[in-house]
């Protein structure tokens, strides 16, 4: 889904070597050349399979939510046969006619063909022949596509990536109908249009395929499920292992600035290699992860059936099962994905790739009960055999709900790279970020946190600045304030030190490095911490951040506890935001709102905040109190009398009006070497417009102090309103669970073992 | 529910006659003061009945929604008898915890009465009688309450308005366990309680108490239910007819700038005349009327129980009943309130007093099943005989939907004073305004509009700058931003000339004034009219607006056509603002965003607004549209070369942030005398964030011309993207339903009977 507008192919590709039509079949790299020989002939026998076909067929009518399922592409599929088909000469970006509609035909097609095969009614099978026959006619005759905006521009889209989409669906048409056509027919579809279409996106685009990257990963499956349909071995294997013989630049880079492809990987299993953690976290984080997800799984699918010798769902000890636990696991209460890096908001666990992803993980999983209740939700299961496992589950009864828990989930390909961290209790989520750069897609944001109570944000993260397939945005793709905005430190919830942010915003150095875990501790139900540590965003300065969601009895509901801890060699200025929404209820300091309204910087994100109103903060606690959707909420922090307050919004120098106007407040703490800023956030009460009534609209918190701060040890009071006061400390140094800790503060002496004393 | 922070008693109060004691039964005022006589002596009398009681009892248990009621409220009332009776010596403003708890007490003891009487449990008696033991004690010690900011302080709140509100419910209470209580225990809670807390609202505050105005309906209510139970003619007397012998200064004003008693009326039956239209429209606008709905229907629900001669529910042509039905029609999709004049957005009829309103209107009236469709909404009803009748409608299932339709209600105690009107088709609803001031609590609007979209706001009305109950903001009372922002003319979707607000914003002016209704058309479904003149609000300016929901087959969505002509004697400038929500998507004219944002003015409300952006229009149609909540929005306006656009953000010069950052757009004219401002907001297309795709996100308007303005007719060419052009026309001047107009434009003959032509 990467544009790239300017792209220049700056660093010649080394060695295409264009021998790969006639290399020998001995050569194909890896472990699995021999495989060939098991590729089954029946048809179906990528995503459907004869005996599944068999088993549905005997089942309809009996199977609620495939029944449904089935009956709503049958409605969708007869509408379109009625309205005709169309395959119009490509010549739109994203949005436009021809974009939506050969889009469109891509599941039409599938579609098309499922039913064939499920209701065994011809007229499906005629409309996908009738179609392809287009297709193949048209293709023969088409150029690279005239929008040039793309670093790999495909035939019928603007982008590879596209085509390459058009393949995952279309093959599984093309499976679908096989035995349907004739042979004559086959071979012309197969010579005309399969296997130019698979060697464009893959030989005559290496730049596009020979990565590891999503976009790669759409690439390979196209690639390989054409090749599982055609049997054609060399097909599949260039899938797997990628284009023989062909190395790319690994210096070169593509227009996000992430590296075409730096140590030569290429091809689907080290697609899977890569990206994911052995936890199964996606490194560009859950909105890529979604967007990855189906050709991961639906090619894998096609794998197991056609090449289950290949044991495709055991590769890596079971990852891309893993990684479905993960996504669901990185979604709020809604089933929305946390915005992590480039994130449209509002992706959820409703979309068509999850469906996908709950009933593969379903059926070629453990049959997790908690997986069915999320398919119940979206109410709509494939019309497959692991759809069909789903169903049966559904209407046996067997789904339990599907409990999200705080959870740690490791980032790099072993697991080493830092993570993500996400701490429950109750209706509150806290997502903490503490991962590697995160790719191209990656954003500046070490340390950063958002929170969430029932779904809806608290502190948010903005997400990406992108409205994607709008075509009025500029076209429906990254805009310009991605990079000036989104991606920049200063629009997360993190420290931004000397107004620049981590790794000076760039991505070489950025994809040096990652956070390392402190600890994650979660089997205390009422304290549930993450702490991560961060030394290379800005260089001799190191960060250590532990935030802890706790429940005490006095509270209403658990509060965010929030400790940055900051030792550098040098004085900087440190700024520290807060995302918050809605309206300003209630500060106990003064604060001056601005005349004019004017930026709050040049540069680095700082351009396009405007600063509403600023303050001195006070001398101990400053706190701020805000109402958003009838709910309360109230930050109190630890800050001194040189501190700065900020209230800023979003939007300045954003001429296209492309930024959402929100607001925050930002603590600024000026010519300092070490610090700690300590803060507790709390979400309580309610206000109703309908009995005009406003419960528990008052912080809880009395008192909040630093009692200790010393290399070893971090230690918070909190004192209520009803004078109960509860000691936090945290261990700074590496401690294991056992680790006896021992220390006076006060004249009282703590003792504990473990990571954290909380009492 | 007004605040009134510096309120001054400028003007004495004339002729305080305190003899009203002393006075003779015989001359109490108005027809039936002889009805004394007929007065019940049974207990309970007032809502409860004992027939009433009897006939619940035997159907408990077999009427879920009473039952349910029931339980919630026994559950309630069971938990605040444990927790124990509390009654604080008053110190506090809205919010503060001696007013809360006071306020929570008149709720419990008017429950606590009803379980008594249904449920015959002594134990609720007994801790209502303790309750009012300990009210009596306080009371008698009670000085003003020593909060001073009302023009009319209570003695168990700050406001006398809220003592009125306890008595109106503790009235209640008093009557359901009257015949628990000893004679002398009866006597010791009159004379000590009763009595004087009646006297103080009334006697010793006829500020307060002898007005027209939502207040005094309050004051009416508490003092004439009391005196229902009490049996107390002179009370009731002085409910239905005010305080004998007392007239207030006819100029003096409250703090709102209301005037006090303008001619004079006073009293239970004066408040129902006087802001009542015949078509049960009430003068302050639904916000205000729910408040003072529970007063009016309760009361007047009493007094058909106690006083059935009197007729209440048929005066003046029973138009309280009529009010009820006014009400529900001035509600969008969700049933919440449409915010006109002072109205906080969220009010529903999901409020307590709605469940009154519909209850008492389905009992007393004619039984519509529309009503049991809103009590099954509402899913609690009356512990009285009006919830019981309609329990039994729902248990019986008679239930229809309420069916929301067009409608014109007419403003004025004799409907010729404006009015409002409601155009609806399919999920489109605009709210047009053309009504008199709305007295203290009313906006400087004339001839203003709000577009919703079920339930939605497209275009907004602003509504108060308040928080209501919260304390936090301005202790939850009027903000000073109420009158500097919310009231001025900028604030609404009218034009504003010379950066001026109707009638300069002068209440004394606005409230001699009111707009006239040109023509209303709902016959024809597609085509919705309401046309209306205001001459008044600037002199020498005359403003004929003409707005309509058109449902036409090239529209995805019914569009609304808005036709603003304006006639003057000198040129000006004209500000015609559009207050949407959500993101700018696109215009097809050049903006240049600011630097820095500056106000827009320095009075008015144009000091409240940031200019965002500028723009020049286009020489024929400006076109902006925007996204909103995953739907997308488009406004075509005829603009000229000279005409500037600017994109507005409130916020300026709002030192404590209280009020919204919302944005709009403002077409200005400049220089101008005769303009016709001519403009279509289209509702159209969705996007989601779930599948990515945006489906009709473009306008279906390609040209929008004014092909004909005259003295007599203005004649609209709206031509769609399919080439097709409609024709419409309104005639500007008087017209029945049955005059033909003939005109011939560019060579063509229209020929049409009535106010307008379109096809």
């Amino acid at each position: 889904m990467t544009q790239s507008k300017n792209f220049i192919f700056k660093f010649a590709l080394v060695a295409i070597v264009f021998t790969v039509f006639s290399c020998k079949k001995e050569n194909t790299a890896g472990t699995n050349s021999k495989s060939e020989t098991s590729i089954s002939q029946e048809h179906p026998k990528l995503i459907l399979t004869a005996q599944g076909v068999k088993n549905i067929r005997e089942q309809l009518g009996s199977i609620p939510i495939f029944d449904n399922s089935l009956q709503a592409v049958k409605e969708e599929i007869d509408a379109e046969i009625k309205a005709g088909i169309e395959v119009p000469i490509p010549k739109d970006y994203s949005g436009g006619y021809t974009h939506v509609r050969h889009k469109r035909n891509w599941v039409v097609l599938q579609k098309a063909g499922v039913l064939y095969q499920i209701l065994d009614d011809e007229k499906y099978a005629q409309y996908v022949k009738d179609m392809l026959m287009q297709y193949e006619k048209l293709y023969k005759t088409l150029p690279l596509h005239p929008k040039t905006r793309s670093y790999a521009r495909g035939k019928l889209f603007w982008q590879c990536l596209n085509d390459s989409n058009w393949l995952v669906y279309v093959s599984q048409a093309y499976d679908c109908i096989y035995n349907y056509l004739t042979e004559e027919e086959r071979n012309k579809l197969e010579n005309n249009l399969f296997k130019p279409f698979a060697d464009h996106i893959s030989i005559d685009s290496p730049q596009f395929y020979q990565r590891v990257h999503n976009h790669s990963t759409w690439g390979n499956a196209a690639v390989g499920m054409i090749g599982l349909v055609m049997n054609d071995q060399e097909l599949i294997d260039r899938a797997l292992y990628g284009i023989k013989g062909v190395d790319l630049d690994t210096k070169a880079k593509d227009d996000d600035g992430g590296f075409l492809n730096k140590d030569g990987k290429a091809g689907f299993l080290a697609n899977i290699e890569e990206p994911f953690s052995p936890d199964g976290y996606y490194n560009e984080g859950p909105y890529y992860q979604r967007y990855a997800m189906y050709p991961f799984l639906i090619f894998a699918e096609g794998l197991h059936n056609v090449k289950p010798e290949l044991k495709i769902f055991e590769y890596k000890e079971g990852v891309l099962l893993k990684s479905i636990n993960a996504l669901l696991n990185l979604s709020d209460a809604d089933g929305e994905f946390f915005p992590l890096n480039d994130g449209q908001k509002g992706m959820s666990y409703y979309n068509s790739a999850l469906v996908t992803a709950v009933d593969i993980s379903y059926h070629f999983g453990k049959q997790d009960p908690g997986l069915l209740s999320i398919a119940k939700e979206q109410n709509t299961v494939l019309l497959d055999d692991s759809g069909l496992a789903v169903a049966l589950g559904i209407k046996n009864g067997k789904e339990k709900p599907f409990l999200k828990k705080s959870i740690n989930l490791s980032d790099g390909p072993e697991g080493t790279q830092g993570g993500v961290g996400i701490l429950r209790n109750e209706d509150i989520e806290l997502v903490f970020k503490y991962a590697a750069q995160g790719s191209s897609h990656g954003h500046y944001d070490k340390l950063s946190y958002s929170l969430y109570e029932k779904g809806e944000e608290v502190i948010q993260d903005y997400g990406l600045a992108r409205f994607v397939n709008i075509e009025q945005k500029g076209g429906g793709n990254y805009l310009k304030e991605n990079k000036t905005w989104a991606k920049q430190t200063i629009a997360h919830n993190t420290v931004t030190q000397n107004e620049t942010s981590h790794f000076t915003g760039k991505y070489d150095i950025g994809s040096l490095h990652h956070s390392d875990l402190h600890y994650f501790s979660s089997e205390n139900e009422n304290v549930q911490i993450v702490s991560a540590k961060e030394t290379n965003a800005y260089p001799g300065t190191e960060m250590l951040r532990t935030m802890a969601i706790i429940k005490e009895k006095d509270f209403e509901k658990p509060f965010m506890l929030d400790i940055m801890k900051i030792t550098s060699a040098s004085a900087n200025q440190y700024d520290f935001p807060y995302y918050y929404f809605g309206q300003v209820l209630q500060t106990n300091f003064d604060f001056q709102t601005s005349e004019t309204l004017k930026p709050l910087g040049t540069k680095n994100g700082y351009q396009h905040l405007f600063v509403e109103a600023t303050a001195k903060a006070n001398t101990d606690n400053s706190k701020f109190s805000w109402l958003n959707k009838n709910k309360f909420y109230t930050l109190t922090t630890v800050t001194n009398a040189n501190d700065a307050l900020l209230f800023t919004r979003i939007g300045a120098n954003d001429p296209e009006f492309n930024l959402r106007r929100d607001p925050a407040v930002i603590l600024r703490r000026k010519n300092t070497k070490n610090t700690t800023f300590v803060s507790i956030i709390e979400t309580h009460g309610s206000y109703s417009p309908i009995s005009e009534s406003a419960l528990n609209s008052n912080s809880t918190i009395a008192a909040l102090q630093v009692i200790l701060d010393t290399t070893d040890y971090t230690a918070i009071a909190i004192t209520t309103i009803n004078n109960n006061t509860k000691i936090f400390i945290t261990v700074n140094t590496n401690t294991s669970k056992e680790t006896k800790h021992s220390i006076k503060i006060n004249n009282k002496n703590y003792e504990w073992s473990g990571s954290y004393y909380f009492k």
